[in-house]
């Protein structure tokens, strides 16, 4: 049998959002999700599970993609307050979410996992959204998804 | 008035929890709740509700001494798995939870915030747990509060 030596992206995670695009480590999706502007990175590595099994390298880029994302984000969408975490009890492939949250959303003060089901995101919501955020994120070293492509 | 420029704990994390000791960032936090291993670092630096507001050197440190902290106790708890995670809808000081999840654990396989309760943990286990945890925390760095003393 041949070993998985190739970076795939869990099917669940996959399933659950859209790739909008690829930082130098990690990918980046947006989840499927109409209730919060949420956003999920992953390294491009393979059996990693927490943040420490990254060499010390990757964690450098990971933190520094997470911080440029976290910021531009919380600017676009002018959220209340950032939500970040590495989860990963359902999923095991480390992720790292980022939430963005209103005082006034449907979970505010709990935080959003295992709360409220997912309401899919209106394909014409989602286009509107990603093209007002995609330049930006570009700006910060994204390179987007062939079908996020002009 | 006079203007406040020294760093102090929220009174709400105080209050949860046990003071541990220092790193040279961020101050450890032990929550008391005998439900989950759960710790907290706090940086500590005044105004700083999201991570991204840390100067690039400030983070830098931060995530080693959240790496350091991680390996240690998902090794010391034998853990199924770590959650990190800054939420701060509630308390706003930014602070970093590191809880070690079972998975026979009572929320397992949710997140452990605004679902059960805490529940303090009996004084006799706390030291316990301590007397154990604290020489291999020092060995990375920190260094223990006035009341943890021998």
């Amino acid at each position: 049998m041949k070993e998985n030596t190739t970076f795939e992206l869990n099917p669940r995670l996959s399933a659950d959002s859209i790739l909008v695009g690829e930082f130098p480590l990690t990918s980046l999706l947006m989840m499927n999700d109409s209730q919060f502007p949420w956003f999920v990175l992953v390294p491009r590595r393979i059996y990693i599970r927490e943040a420490y099994q990254l060499n010390q390298s990757d964690q450098s880029v990971l933190w520094r993609e997470s911080s440029s994302l976290s910021q531009l984000i919380m600017k676009h969408f002018k959220g209340d307050k950032l939500n970040v975490a590495a989860i990963g009890n359902i999923v095991s492939q480390f992720h790292l979410h980022h939430v963005i949250r209103y005082e006034k959303d449907i979970c505010w003060p709990k935080p959003i996992w295992g709360q409220h089901p997912m309401k899919p995101i209106e394909s014409i919501d989602l286009k509107n959204c990603l093209s007002d955020l995609l330049p930006k994120l570009e700006k910060i070293g994204l390179k987007r998804a062939l079908n996020n492509r002009k």
